[in-house]
């Protein structure tokens, strides 16, 4: 029998074991007070000296006796005979019990005339009004917010014990390399601890990062050892799973004791929890996405133990446009991208591929789909937990349909203006579904009908009731994508690697091939479906074929020949009910504007006659 | 005539003349990726590998040719003459198409036996399927969330450009010295710009303070001088007013130009914005609340301009407990306390001294009242902004009524449980007003009835058809404060320091000079009023009064002798409705805990014979 995983254990009762086996206390390290934003205090803070200690003037004025005032009124000015000038902050010399502001006072004759009585201590700071000597600034366990800085500074705290749980990151694998070595064929950059770093600093933890452990036991042995003798906290990254190489249960097993081995999420599921020396350590599936779901959904939560602060993310309810089917028995969580359509708040689902970190890149919010749960259907409404700030999450731009890299820099020009450009690669016929289901903003497509024209066509047909405009991004050049400068005709018994059914440029090879007479059974490889330009031009860099379909500038970025076959009207598809939207005319000023035009010339294969033309789609 | 300030300006045209005089182009500079947390990018960034480049095993199991695997299936097992044993991430060797996962591998006479087909790809990471050589991995301008430094990690980028804006934070002042050291009188320890640094870096900004400046006009020119040549923009800490040494305003004048002396906020008003070499210059008022102020309300919204990243305040509406009356003509900006009473958000206004720093120290939201408002009354609603996550303002535990220095140590009890307790101070009067509008969780009173009896009388007067528990806290010892060992009998033309009429201590006052037959006429000060037991204490320490009555533990606190005068039953009043209140439930439970009793042994001057008992006040 093949080594298997233990029992699963659901998340909540992972919770309530790590609650019963570990008193979580955290440690306290002084730092100086620049330092202390969002820091905890460990102990209460109290003032040592009163602030202020001596009676201040609180305006810009003059210090006068109250009772020489009396009676002034503006029918009856009162000249002063004494009173001192005194700014704010300085002190009310003996004698004087009051202050008058400076715009309620005159000169004359080098005296001060008033026309209004003063009262006893008025516009004075008594001693102690801020602070009183012995009183308690600041309570244990307070998270000491920027402005604060200023109240501590006064008070004459310059530092200031704090908590903190030092989590030792100990990296395992013979396969990794540092971040900066390109890695070789089978190489991996260690990542895991770089974020884990990041995320658990962020919750006011204090990371040492070990040096990387290669796959042998003994080793992994000694480096969880050393890391649990200076930590409170270690989290191992790898070798949690089940493979051949993954020894970490094994050594926590010997070192102490496999509380959990596999927990019921996905993904994340072979995490492992163990205890050594009394302290948890960790067992970090190697997927970053794993990797990323075990530290949000697990050890940060529980570093709320410890007493530091980590926030909930905010949620938002959002109809989610396509279907999450799901077997109960883990809490499965989603990228996705989030956006407000109109009113209403949309949420489409992220590619699930746990080793793909840019769907994490990609994505402002997730969706957390309950254990007990079979998952939800398209339309279904659902909690949307925020990755970016409410505002930002509200500022986005969902363009879904057909991709071009070209979509990348429209989302870089429309940063700087609050506009997160979100694009979704469905297709040229997925855009022309979320147009209609109004689920994006707006759709690029390159479709081409029978006749010869680019996207009315299907416009027309899948929303015949919609009022829909289009706008030229470019004319795109299509072509032939090969090591060796293969053209259409050439393709017949070339191993090829295809675009997916559905997308422009799938249809146009459709329409060329058909025109040309090739038979697709004739090409080896045309069931082979990938989903961008530039994934087609890498299989054919990599060897793993010899030809496919693609824009110029992906073969362009990857150095690789390009023998152009037609081209296409690429535009971008918006109803008309949208075009108010700031975004949207942020979008379109975007693609009309010289900058872009630039890029277009600069990346290659783009005719920028049409570029910016605006029709309707009836 | 006496100086004056220029018209003040409202903020909304504050924000359109800074537009509108400069363009705003953030500065940029190169950080390692263990930096990058909550950065935000300065350009788009590119991926210069794909990841990965070859084709990887996404499981651990068997990597195979799915051609050998057709037709497997339970009732047909099949034996794999070559397979190869891998693990998630390594090389799929050539010649195989697929992996099989482990779980569905069997074992036999050192051959794979496999139940199920597989298709071409399964379980296989095709070259380029996270990331495409020269794929964007972000556009610029985004801000980078901590979990994205992993795949950054992967891509290769260990530095990259963030945007900032260098600002330069000159402190002038001839009376500052620096935190750490105790000021002497009219001395003030220089806070505005430890804090003004906390609050822009927090938002990326990288801030320089410059040495001290003392208050010569030259001085401060050439300081000034020297900030803007590098940095982009300029704060001047304090001298922006209209006082005899203020200098801030005509030293810009000299240097460039003043745009605005005055801006119509409350607190605030008296800042500058200058320009000098094209940038910004602001002039901060010395007020650390002021100062707060202009840098949340002006110069953070400001920051927004060049690309950083500035949250909105979350805002929760909420009833406001007492009236904000206010003169049309500037936004006023409250600190409050805000947290939930049942199911309804209440928030009270803080003390509005501008000196008053522990005010914000103790404010968990605050009001905006704008411009053409004439304020709020008791009981309007009105938007909190929190200054706390939700989450916190959520668990706050409002405590209204009697002050005693023992309540911060039940706050300091409290906190690590997650409850954070709120104090208002409004003597035991206002504790009972507080109770009877059902706008605090707790009131803490020590009411003394003609009949002797405490606060079960006034109770039952003002809430006569509500149910309410009285949780004693301490007896506790009143007596006189002196600097020469004074008792009650002694107080006769002595000068007095009163505390505010309705509290507590002002009637036990009152009841026990009527029983000792002393007139209070008869003594000096009688009529003036401080708010806290801790005020009285310092008022006699420094000299301003002779005597006062306070609790034992204030004068102890600044070492003063101390004669008993009566000893009193202090309470926790709590409408019953609230009993099932979790943070009621920790609070009755911190009040009996031993911790709390050796605090209130250690702090002397109460009896804790009573401490947690609990009685019906019907």
């Amino acid at each position: 029998m093949v080594k298997r995983y233990l029992q699963v254990m659901p998340l909540d009762e992972v919770f309530s074991l790590l609650s019963h086996e570990f008193p979580c206390i955290p440690s306290t390290e002084t730092i100086p007070l620049e330092a202390a934003t969002g820091r905890i205090t460990a102990g209460p803070i109290f003032g040592t000296y009163s602030v202020p200690e001596i009676h201040l003037a609180a305006m810009d004025g003059i210090a006068v006796a109250s009772a020489d005032t009396r009676g002034a009124s503006e029918q009856h000015p009162v000249t002063l005979d004494r009173a001192a000038r005194v700014n704010t902050g300085n002190v009310v010399p003996p004698g004087f019990d009051a202050v008058i502001m400076i715009e309620d006072v005159w000169e004359a004759d080098g005296k001060y005339i008033i026309r209004k009585s003063a009262g006893p201590w008025q516009h004075v700071r008594p001693a102690g009004e801020d602070l009183a000597e012995s009183e308690m600034v600041m309570p244990s366990r307070h998270r000491i917010r920027p402005y604060e800085t200023g109240a501590l500074a006064t008070y004459g705290i310059i530092e200031l014990g704090v908590i903190t749980v030092r989590i030792g990151l100990v990296p395992t694998g013979s396969e990794l390399v540092a971040a900066g070595t390109r890695p070789a064929p089978g190489q991996v950059v260690e990542s895991n601890t770089v974020m884990a770093k990041a995320m658990l600093e962020a919750a006011g933890a204090r990371c040492t990062r070990y040096p990387f452990v290669e796959d042998r036991p003994e080793k992994i042995c000694d480096a969880i050892a050393a890391a649990c003798r200076d930590n409170d906290m270690v989290i191992v990254s790898a070798g949690s799973s089940a493979g051949t190489k993954d020894y970490t249960a094994d050594v926590i097993a010997g070192l102490g004791k496999v509380l959990v081995h596999g927990i019921a999420t996905k993904p994340g599921k072979p995490a492992i929890i163990g205890k050594v020396d009394k302290k948890p350590v960790f067992g970090l599936p190697g997927y970053p996405l794993s990797a990323i779901t075990v530290i949000r959904e697990l050890v940060l939560p529980f570093l709320r133990n410890y007493g530091l602060f980590v926030p909930e993310p905010q949620v938002i309810r959002a109809v989610v446009t396509s279907a999450l089917p799901k077997e109960i028995g883990s809490d499965e969580f989603v990228q996705c991208t989030l956006g407000k359509v109109g009113d209403r708040w949309t949420i489409s689902p992220q590619s699930k591929g746990a080793g793909v970190q840019m769907s994490a890149v990609r994505a402002n919010a997730y969706i957390k789909v309950p254990r007990d749960s079979e998952g939800f259907n398209a339309g279904d409404m659902v909690d949307a937990r925020l990755l970016v700030p409410w505002q930002e999450a509200e500022h986005a731009l969902l363009i879904t349909g057909s991709h071009d890299p070209v979509l990348d820099h429209l989302a870089d020009l429309l940063r700087p203006g609050g506009v997160s450009l979100v694009s979704t690669h469905v297709g040229s016929m997925g855009g022309i579904i979320a147009l209609k289901k109004n689920e994006c903003h707006a759709a690029p497509m390159h479709l081409l009908s029978p006749d010869g024209t680019y996207n009315t066509g299907d416009i027309r047909k899948y929303l015949p009731k919609t009022e829909v405009d289009l706008i030229c991004i470019a004319g795109r050049q299509q072509g032939i994508v090969s090591r060796d400068g293969l053209a259409l005709r050439d393709l017949r018994g070339r191993m090829f690697i295809n675009r997916q059914k559905g997308s422009g440029t799938r249809m146009l090879l459709d329409y060329e091939l058909k025109k040309a007479g090739i038979d697709p059974s004739s090409i080896p490889g045309y069931e082979r479906e990938v989903t961008t330009h530039i994934a087609v031009a890498l299989a054919v860099k990599s060897g793993e074929a010899d030809a496919g379909m693609c824009v110029y500038s992906a073969a362009k970025a990857l150095g690789l020949p390009f023998v152009p076959v037609a081209q296409e009207r690429y535009e971008l598809a918006i109803r008309r009910e949208h075009r108010k939207d700031p975004r949207i005319s942020m979008l379109i000023e975007a693609v009309r504007s010289t900058a872009f035009g630039e890029i277009l010339k600069r990346l290659g294969g783009y005719d920028t006659t049409e570029t910016g033309a605006q029709r309707s789609a009836e």
